[in-house]
């Protein structure tokens, strides 16, 4: 079923094929994105009215919901949803809560004092992707660390459902963030209305979240042309699953499946320690594809994913750091001591009983994670996110005199005379 | 002299002009640096070498200098100078060492453990600015945070001098971070090939560092072509004096011009409480001017400079906030209660006796800042730029019957039926 190869026979060149991503910037894209911000900037809400119309088939009187209309929709879910989304909400934010904390003064020298203070971005915007799949746990997952990061405006764009409303899902977890407002604008034309403000939707400092092509193009166009940045690049979703004589190749391919029903573009990677693994989850693979409802979109996605056999965990783990999953799932007894060599990845799971979707949406971490090989140099969301650190620094009389000869040796010999100046003025 | 306004006769609209950064993206630059990039990328080293003879005018053999030619080069420097660039690296690795600290393990339920690690990114790329001002400083900001975050290669790249090497402070400062190769490529193309790799300068995962405007918008467009992430946006170099009748106007005046100095695109921004300071600052300015050897320069930063009288520092902070300086002076006794209101600022330095030149050389902290405004969502480059904070989550048999229902509930109310079966299967 899935595509098979074997590590110790694959060349440099294989490999790095084999961890490169599809990435196919078809200016097709990039012109019909190019346009719509243009388009949004010239013309504002009008703009993002009549592109409402085309894309999302309904028409707008207003492009927010308010507080009355948010409380309504959320009396729509069952207790029982609610209650999972609370639950979700509380782990997400005592994982976050821990992230932040204050740093030390440093006396770098006598006198020469040096520190940072964390300080939130003032306005950010939330893009929750909707159309197919609705993900209200993606709100949460951008909403919960804005929220303790302390950002003082917190704009939320997503596309209206053909009601011209939201669904309860997410109006409910925008009651738990105590959001109480809604941008019903999708697509890039919601990158650009946060990029560059319209009369309703404000201008944004930084714009989180995922989304389609046209969303992520869209957020890649604004991070060089507007003064605003971005969570980071975001590609199709992608599960790395390691897995030795120890895994239960049931658990094994419920977990490719999971990545798999995402969409077409997405690709599951099985690395196992014997083809006799590959073997058995292919069998179960076949057997539990039959019974999924996007049974059609898992399939397509499996044949953009394959399975590799490698010697041992030390060469599966050596693979996975060069593919540099968005996710990376241990499924063996020996996941303790694999830790420290893991050192490209966006969110781990440890041993049989963590699958990814635990991740997804309750263990607590996030879920925004760096898809396509940027785990190289991305974290994945976090409070960390949401904030800056600006450094201080304070000197005495005395730390003047310390630091005084140094500062004017190193200016005079850079050529900066006026840096040198600055501080024999004032010794 | 500068420029002057009364805040309280600006209208939004005028303050909404006067922080706004010149930001010409011309097309000119564009096409010049797109023509570089695709040419480093089909002939590599062939390419570097003519592209060294043709703006650095020098013909290199080798494109690098090793470990013999560095330790050559750091012997042609005073022992003074050796002196100040060793105090400046210990102050710098002081205060950077303190930045990473291991964080501890959550449990978010009973039995769902969720933390974070840091990983350093592996491959990382330092740019160092050459030409009228070579900036050693620059090496020891970048190198230090490198260093201590662990990164396994670093690979440097500086535009070679006319006689094909580099100078010796860059060499001394190479020595103190134990790094062995440089090489000797400059402007657009070193970011192109440290990008997608040559035959000589390897391919990294993460660039660092200022340029002229050919290797920002290198940087800008390799982020979204190549694999590759930066440290930030850049533009020109800026700073925002606040002063009250504590101040002196000769120290202001120091400070403002030792900004004007880096390049005539540089601004300096002068925010007083009254307009008898901003007369007095003026008087200083032209005083301190005349016996700068970049007098020229910094005549045309000023230009490109204003004044903008307060009521008071509130209403100063009101305007820095706004304007989200790269470097934030703060000249006046009541420094310590302005601290909080600070909310949007590159570095800031606090009191009479403490120049933005100390921190650019030696107080400890780092000077690759987020400049034109980008203060507002950007940290300055830190320990933190170098590494990546993967999360890890393990759950146990305990912890899977806390957690599943509740996974199982939100991936059905999402459609995910993978999703949840991944759970069910394990319970």
């Amino acid at each position: 079923m899935l595509k098979q190869y074997a590590f110790n026979s694959l060349s440099a060149a294989d490999i790095e094929q084999l961890v490169a991503r599809n990435t196919d910037a078809t200016h097709t894209i990039q012109d019909a994105v190019s346009q719509i911000i243009h388009d949004v900037r010239q013309r504002g809400d009008q703009s993002l009215q009549e592109l409402a119309s085309k894309f999302d088939k309904v028409v707008l009187e207003k492009l927010y919901l308010e507080k009355e209309d948010i409380e309504a929709l959320a009396t729509t879910i069952t207790r029982d949803q609610q209650r999972a989304l609370e639950i979700a909400f509380q782990n997400i934010h005592k994982f976050h809560s821990s992230q932040l904390r204050r740093e030390r003064v440093v006396e770098t020298m006598p006198g020469v004092e040096c520190w940072r203070e964390i300080r939130p971005i003032e306005k950010v915007g939330l893009y929750i992707p909707g159309g197919s799949a609705v993900l209200p746990s993606t709100l949460l997952m951008l909403g919960i660390p804005a929220r303790i990061a302390g950002c003082k405006e917190i704009v939320v764009c997503s596309p209206p459902q053909q009601t011209g409303k939201i669904n309860g899902f997410v109006a409910y977890c925008l009651q738990l963030l105590k959001i109480e407002k809604i941008y019903l604008v999708g697509g890039a034309q919601a990158i650009a209305a946060m990029a560059y403000g319209t009369e309703s939707v404000p201008k944004v400092d930084k714009i989180f979240g995922p989304g389609n092509q046209f969303v992520t193009k869209a957020k890649s166009m604004v991070q060089s042309m507007a003064n605003v940045s971005i969570d980071m690049p975001a590609g199709p979703s992608e599960v790395l699953v390691v897995a030795d004589h120890t895994a239960q190749p049931a658990f094994v391919a419920a977990d490719l499946l999971a990545q798999a029903e995402h969409g077409p573009d997405s690709q599951a990677v099985l690395v196992a320690t014997s083809v006799d693994i590959i073997q058995r989850v292919n069998e179960e693979l076949i057997k539990q594809l039959d019974i999924l409802p996007r049974a059609e979109i898992a399939n397509m996605a499996l044949k953009n994913s394959y399975a590799i056999e490698v010697s041992d965990l030390h060469q599966a783990l050596d693979f996975s750091n060069q593919y540099a999953p968005e996710h990376l799932i241990l499924e063996t007894d020996e996941w303790k001591s694999l830790l420290p060599r893991i050192t490209n990845a966006g969110s781990v799971f440890l041993g049989h009983l963590t699958p990814e979707s635990a991740g997804d949406y309750a263990s607590g971490t996030n879920h925004t994670l760096p898809t396509s090989g940027y785990a190289r140099s991305y974290s994945g969301v976090s409070v960390d996110s949401f904030v800056k650190k600006i450094t201080f620094q304070h000197i005495s009389r005395d730390g003047l005199l310390q630091i005084g000869s140094i500062v004017e040796t190193l200016a005079e010999l850079e050529g900066l005379h006026a840096h040198k100046n600055a501080i024999t003025i004032r010794r």
